[in-house]
């Protein structure tokens, strides 16, 4: 049993943020440790994952799921250590994928969690866990991308975008990598190995991308929406599938950018090309979930697909960390270091 | 055999339209009747459908066709009468479906000819023809709506919409018709029978539309783009499903419209509602004609689903009665009857 002179450190949302999040939207508390009763758990963080997402959740708006009250932790998918036990599915020790939040603790009745026996358990997080999940159902079961045709990746270091890469290359597709500054493109050029890699800051970015799609663009996966969702529209090809996992660029917008409009060209586009264009979340996909692990755990243990990690260590670190990924400012998926 | 002295009557585009047609992008021609070969007929127009797409394969612009050359006739499918025929598979008289475009004869090999039997030939260019059918596939293949759910249809009363309506209301959904001016709505609540008619030309229309969807909108039949689209995208709901059939209000843009930019908040809500928006053209769905045409000559004659046709009389005032369907200026299916 843990010493009950040991704290519970949370993160809660002190204030919901107007466009970007600022530090003084999220407050760092201590609150005594619960004692668990019949049936529950202690779990102690040990990674927590950071996700564009958590932007959306800080929000009122109407989403598909319900906003984070003011004064409640974070939400978010941790990898926790099982630190006192009255539950007799888990023993004290055993890791565990868990939903706990921003917070150093966690009571839980033993639900939703998943047991892992793994060498590097902060890879559930990431591209075993629900980052490397939604990049194999947008791209495999949304995109659907053939041998030969062009898929094109936004954030392509990212999370998500850098298992998507390596899908698209390893399902033959000809495979275009963008990503922002030059150490992120010469990543995914060099180790992610895509077929063309492109800085969507470079002042002619557009007509790189032509260049780079000489048949036009059959499937586009989006993170990020903005300057890149435009210059990927005019290339889309007949019957364009365009899986939507996030629009980084807009998380933070309060209204209504000033135009000109894009909607017309945007929905035109996909008239003409009879494209289609369709948001999902993971959530919707658990019964893929097996298939995921198991072609997943394959691919890395072959090194058909690798994968980087942005470790920040330190749980009062995350609001900072969290910040600066909205911002672009990670390279690979982010996780924050909590406990050995 | 017709008297040679006849002559081939058609309307070619003189010149690509910059935004809205005006009547001298077309001209009216006389030409002379061709002789015709071995395995040819000469059909003889009876009906002239006119319809929105016309106006994308007036421009440049790459689309799902190629555009008409200046100085060709424009395109358009026909009703026509075979008045000369050396193909054993054709004799004179007979009434066929045909591609003639904007003409009053056409050489034709016998190839991509329907023959018709019905009483009012016409009817196979709107409600049993690809009017018709763009409003099956578009609502029963791609939206889907479920008993209870909630369809909303733009352009109502137009050569689809009117269709699409009836049918969403057969399906068992509560169904949202939506139109210009007082005449419209009340043919689209008192005849279409939809649950709700709404004119979106009222100031408060996008208050009166989220009344009349009280659960939100499942399938957004997608006809007009603009204003409509804005007021429907806060309303959708998971799952929803938006059937892109075409864009009327935006066929005429030369540029972007100015903003504010809509954009971001169309992709953001098709990410969070899990939405799919598709583009569909009839062409790519034929292996679901014959059961449409079963399905819907059945429901015709049960009185389920009941037609409107706008008939223009005189082959001569087909390109004011174009320019008028691109301004909503029709009621119904418009249909140009060319001979008797």
């Amino acid at each position: 049993m843990l010493a009950r002179m040991e704290k519970n450190r949370r993160i809660v949302l002190a204030r919901r943020p107007v466009g970007a999040p600022v530090a003084s939207d999220m407050r760092l508390e201590e609150v005594a440790l619960p004692a668990i009763g019949d049936g529950q758990l202690l779990l102690k963080t040990l990674f927590l994952s950071l996700d564009p997402y958590m932007r959306g959740r800080m929000s009122e708006d109407r989403s598909y799921s319900p906003p984070i009250a003011l004064g409640d932790p974070i939400v978010g998918r941790t990898i926790s250590r099982v630190a006192e036990s009255r539950n007799r599915d888990y023993a004290v020790g055993d890791v565990v994928m868990a939903n706990s939040g921003w917070q150093t603790h966690f009571v839980s009745d033993g639900t939703a969690l998943r047991k892992l026996d793994m060498q590097h358990p902060s890879l559930a997080l990431g591209v075993l866990g629900s980052a490397g999940f939604a990049a194999y159902i947008g791209l495999l079961e949304i995109g659907k991308p053939k041998p030969g045709e062009t898929v094109a990746v936004a954030a392509a270091t990212g999370g998500v975008g850098a298992t998507v890469v390596q899908l698209a290359r390893l399902r033959g597709a000809h495979t275009i990598a963008i990503a922002g500054g030059a150490d992120k493109v010469a990543y995914a050029r060099d180790v992610l190995r895509a077929d063309v890699a492109l800085d969507h800051r470079a002042p002619d970015f557009a007509a790189q991308l032509k260049a780079a799609a000489p048949n036009g663009i059959d499937v586009y996966f989006e993170n990020v929406g903005g300057d890149v969702l435009h210059a990927v529209v005019p290339l889309l090809n007949d019957r364009a599938r365009i899986p939507i996992c996030g629009v980084i660029a807009w998380y933070n917008l309060t209204e209504a950018p000033a135009g000109p409009d894009f909607s017309p060209s945007l929905v035109r586009t996909i008239l003409r090309r009879r494209a289609l264009m369709e948001g999902f979340v993971v959530s919707d996909w658990l019964h893929k979930q097996e298939q995921f692990f198991a072609d997943m755990t394959k691919w890395i243990d072959d090194g058909a697909i690798v994968y980087r990690e942005h470790v920040v260590d330190g749980f009062e670190n995350a609001p900072a960390a969290f910040i600066g990924l909205l911002d672009g400012k990670n390279f690979g998926k982010v996780v924050v270091k909590v406990a050995d």
